[in-house]
Order: structure tokens, then sequence, then C-alpha cells
């Protein structure tokens, strides 16, 4: 019996998605409780979020020995079992061959800037602080030059293993939110190299700063210079929103 | 010298605001941040907030026997030495005789309840999650029947050491949140006596859910009987969002 599930988590808790000995990971706690309700069970997820990245719609599979428990009744089952910075919010049954990572084809990440003067103590570890205004239509505008299929290789941290650095981007939208305290970049792609929501968000940053124009946004696509990019915004603010099968 | 600070605080790692021996509080970690900046120094809070309860416009003095910090410095001197959950948020030069508690006039508080079917990792202990789908025009409505000069005695927990009960609620409001997802209630009110607010957002659910009606409520005001209100509300939802003087 193969689940999938929607997982909601708080990052902060967490050193990652993926198992890691010792350390409190989301596989390692979701395996916990799946093996609680299961015995012998394997869980796989959909990305290796890094320590401190949130999710509201993290997917991963659950397959079993047994299918004791139905579906619909996954979540609560999970979630008596789950800590509070943990949950599962859906569940339906999965083919067999369903693997949430290489399955996934596309992925929608948002993340969160509060660019207040002082900081918000209730926005701690939710979002990054940045102490400058920023202009959400300025970043806005530099970011379409994004969408597309390209080369990031200046949007990838050094030690990624990818073997080819080209992703299309299907929608980028930077906005104020409704309470007009933060900006939130919403990105749509087919796949994400390592850090590069992060990246992408560090140099729409530097945009609205004046250290980069849009034609150097543009620019980047073609020198491919990791170097010439933005900042790697922190994993604060970064959220896995949903996943597209 | 007396400063009128703003403050701000998640109250998840707090055991409320006032000073108590051996436990972390808002009043004691304040009062450690401006013992560095001043030395001898005391802070005094507008209210006994407890464990759990939030801020995003708690007011509080220091006073000092010296001015070395000028007041539009204050909140940057302060949130270097504050923990991250807590942060100054405005600072101006107060009368010598301007006490935060007696001199309020009156004061606002928000309290969110989350009432979706699956518990969200993103609001524990941010807000209350009541899993039954909540109607906040119902909520509204009976709400309305508390505006006004009355005794709260049926909204008052046991223990109060409050001479008298009767206080005004100026304003009380229950709408949805923008995103949909949450119950938010405000209240407006010249002063509130223990866990009022608190009660008050228990009885509106029960309103909610069929247990209470409008006439019960307004029925409440002149039985003065807690035992035929609702629950008491978690901390967890409730904002001390304002104070005016």
């Amino acid at each position: 019996m193969k689940y999938r599930v929607t997982v909601s988590y708080d990052g902060r808790g967490f050193s990652g998605y993926q198992f890691q000995p010792g350390k409190r990971t989301v596989q390692g706690v979701l395996t916990d409780a799946a093996t609680v309700l299961f015995g012998k069970c394997s869980v796989i997820g959909c990305s290796r979020t890094d320590a401190g990245v949130h999710a509201t719609g993290f997917v991963a599979s659950i397959a079993t020995e047994n299918g004791c428990v139905p579906p619909e009744k996954l979540p609560y089952a999970m979630n008596s079992l789950l800590p509070d910075d943990i949950a599962v919010t859906a569940a339906e049954a999965a083919e067999e061959r369903f693997h949430p990572r290489y399955d996934a084809k596309s992925k929608h990440y948002r993340y969160l800037i509060y660019d207040g003067r002082i900081r918000d103590p209730l926005l701690t570890g939710r979002a990054w602080h940045v102490v400058t205004p920023l202009d959400a239509d300025v970043m806005n505008g530099a970011a379409q030059v994004l969408t597309g299929e390209h080369d990031f290789s200046a949007f990838c941290a050094a030690g990624s293993t990818a073997i080819s650095n080209i992703r299309t981007i299907y929608m980028i939208s930077v906005t104020r939110t409704s309470d007009g305290r933060c900006v939130a970049v919403d990105v749509f792609g087919n796949g994400f190299l390592y850090n590069m929501v992060r990246i992408i968000v560090g140099t729409l940053v530097y945009v609205s700063q004046g250290k980069l124009t849009k034609d150097d946004v543009a620019g980047l696509l073609i020198s491919g210079d990791r170097s010439a990019a933005g900042m790697t915004a922190p994993p604060d603010g970064l959220y896995l929103t949903e996943v597209f099968y």
C-alpha cells in the first residue's frame, strides 16, 4: 500500500527534510510516526528542503506492507502521533510506482521578506528581515526576465550535483502582502537548483536596493556567473507551497 | 529619565509578563537588557499578560538614573541586547509621572481562531485551533450585546482581585481574516478583567457552535454567572495589540 500525503511544517525545528543520524529531520519525524501506525514502512519526500525552510504543501509517499488505515483517516492518525510543528494535511491512495520527487512536474515556492525598519519578533524565522524598504514593482519587473527556459548556473550554489543547470520558470511574481508589511516572491518552475529560489530572491532584493539592474539580471542568465548575482537569502522566508504532478 | 517603549513579543517563550524568580518573563528580559544600557533601572508594564499571550503593541516604561540613550536610538540599542522573540518597536521620552498601567485609557486586544479541519503547524501557539467551521457573522451579531458599560462578572476568571467588575467595551468586531483561514475577534475596551477577552472568545465560539444563543450572552451580563458562559479560550490566539493613553 502506498499513500501520497501533503505535509506542512515550521522548518525552524528541523535540520531539513532528509534523514540524518542524530538530527531531527522531517523525514525522520514522519517515519517515526508512520512506523507506529504501520510497522515497517518507507517515507520518500518530493524535495530535500534545507534546515529552516518551511512547507505548506510538501508531498511525501508512505509505502507500507499493509493498508490498515483508510487514506481519509490518515491525516488524523498521523497528526495524533506527530509533534505540533508538523502535520499531515491531506492523504490519498497512490499507485505503487508513484515517486514524489521523480514524478513532480513543477513546484511553487513562496518567499517572504519583511522590510520594516525594526525587527518583528512574530516574524522571526518566518520571513527575511531586510531593513531597507523594498519596491515590489521594481523587483517584479526585473523578475520577469527570469521566466522561460534558461541556464540558471548563476543562481545555483556551489556544490550542486545537478547534471544540467537548465530549468524553466513558468511564472514569477513579486507583490506586497495584503497587510502591507511583507513582500512575497512566488516562483513556479519545473525544477529548482540548489538554493536557486534563495539566490533569485537575494538578487531581486539587490535590484530594489540599486546594487543590480534588470539588465544585470538578464546578463546573469548568459554569463552563468554566481559571483555576480545577489546573496543567498536566508532559509527563514522560504515556503515550499505546492507540488504539481 | 523615563522612556515609554512599545514592545512586541511571541508569548510562547515567556511565563507571562510579570517578573517571577527563576522564570523567563517579559519584564525580566526587558529589565536585563535595560540594565546593560543604563545600570540601575525600573521597568513597568501596561498589563500582566499571561504565559503564551502575545503582544504587538505592549507599552512599558523604563525609568533610569541617566538618559544616556536618545529615545530614537533606544529601539536599536535594546534590540541589539534582546533575544529574537521580543523587540522594542518604538520609544519616546515620557513624563516622570507616566505609569503604563494606571494611565492607560483603553486597550485593543485581538484574538485569532483557526477553524480548519486539520491543524496548521505554522499557526501552532499563534491561533486557537477550533475544528468546527465558525460563522463570523453569527459571532459578530452576538458580540454586539457586549458593547457598552456592563458588569462582566460572568466573563471573569475565579481568583480575580478586581474591586469592581464593571467595564466598558467600546467596540467588538468578529471578522474572517483576508486569507479566509482564521476568524479574528477585535475588542476595544477601557479595561479588562482577568481572562475576560479569552472567556468572551470562548463564549462567542459556543454561539457559533449552537451551544449558546445571542440572548444567552445578553443574559450573562445580568446573571454574572461564569459557569453559564463559554470556556476560556487558550492563550495562543491572544494579542495585546494597542494601548491608548
